[in-house]
């Protein structure tokens, strides 16, 4: 029924999380009615974005350059670093402004069944501790049963580091996501980590 | 925060319907993870939306040529136009397969106090039922208020060329959106249009 081409384009759409067929090609149609500079500044911005930008090479965090804005930055404080699962949870970290530390992103969790953890960043933030004058590690992932599994996993993996592991106070709720949490729950969880 | 480009990709999905500023995060930084070539891919065919596709100047479909291929196809009803708000209403009635004839897209509705239907596609229709031997009109807007009333438009509109003209069933939900009728519904609908 559609024309090729705008059938093609709403199965990109379709394949985004969290868009179904329906809203996909609502979303097309309504691109389709824009201005023609609109629809190719979108389209540039799209092309571009793994071209301007890479992760960076210290903490994982999206970068435009070697190392992120948060790594330059050296009024930070530079014993302190928060490992997330996803660059996502470092704006919503940032939000709260409760913290003022380094991050280190795994790149997700451990899956049973799934992935062993091969692909998250382990050996990467075990070698940074052990490198930088990192005191203290601050566990924030999801208050998931993997995110819970991968935190027990890096505890024990850093133990012989002997250095202070934290966890983000239980105030958030279980099963939930951090990205999502509001400002004040997710700050005085990390005022109360423990 | 967020890296320019990020937040600027960020915004163009958050300005489309139904997608929120975190839902638009959650998108790109999905995006971000994929193949270099499915981006581009992506980039691509959005880019290209309105290069190959028009609206079709007959009924105003979306076509990749003059006329569309409903239009194009002589193996339909000529003879019998149904107007719809939408090309996506179209597509909803062509699934029910109880139709076969033409169609005419007014590319919306009378919305008191934002347009007066000047943008529709009103005068078209009138000219398109003088010149082709059309019997019937369907008007096929959705059960909303201002289908109704642009419904109601396009009846005293036609009066005078004296030409059969009815409207689908009223067995779809008033308040409801065509586009997101069942088949079944949509089809009796069609079958005791009055």
């Amino acid at each position: 029924m559609f024309p090729k081409s705008f059938k093609k384009l709403i199965d990109h759409f379709a394949s985004l999380p969290s868009i179904g067929p329906k809203h996909a090609e609502r979303l097309v149609l309504y691109l389709f009615k824009q201005d023609k500079d609109k629809i190719a500044d979108f389209a540039e911005t799209l092309k571009n974005l793994k071209v301007n930008l890479s992760f960076c090479k210290k903490c994982f965090n999206i970068s435009e350059r070697d190392l992120c804005e948060i790594c330059l930055d050296k009024k930070r404080d530079q014993k302190t670093v928060c490992v997330v699962e996803e660059p996502l949870d470092i704006i919503a970290i940032e939000r709260t402004k409760k913290y003022a530390g380094l991050y280190h992103v795994l790149g997700g969790v451990i899956e049973p069944g799934k992935n062993g953890g091969s692909n998250l960043k382990f050996g990467e933030l075990e070698n940074r501790i052990k490198k930088e004058n990192i005191g203290e590690v601050i566990l924030a992932m999801n208050p998931t049963t993997e995110g819970d599994a991968t935190a027990l996993y890096i505890a024990r993996l850093l133990k012989p580091l002997e250095i202070k592991i934290t966890r983000l106070a239980r105030g958030l709720s279980t099963g939930g996501d951090i990205e999502y949490a509001d400002e004040i729950t997710l700050g005085s969880a990390i005022i109360n980590r423990k």
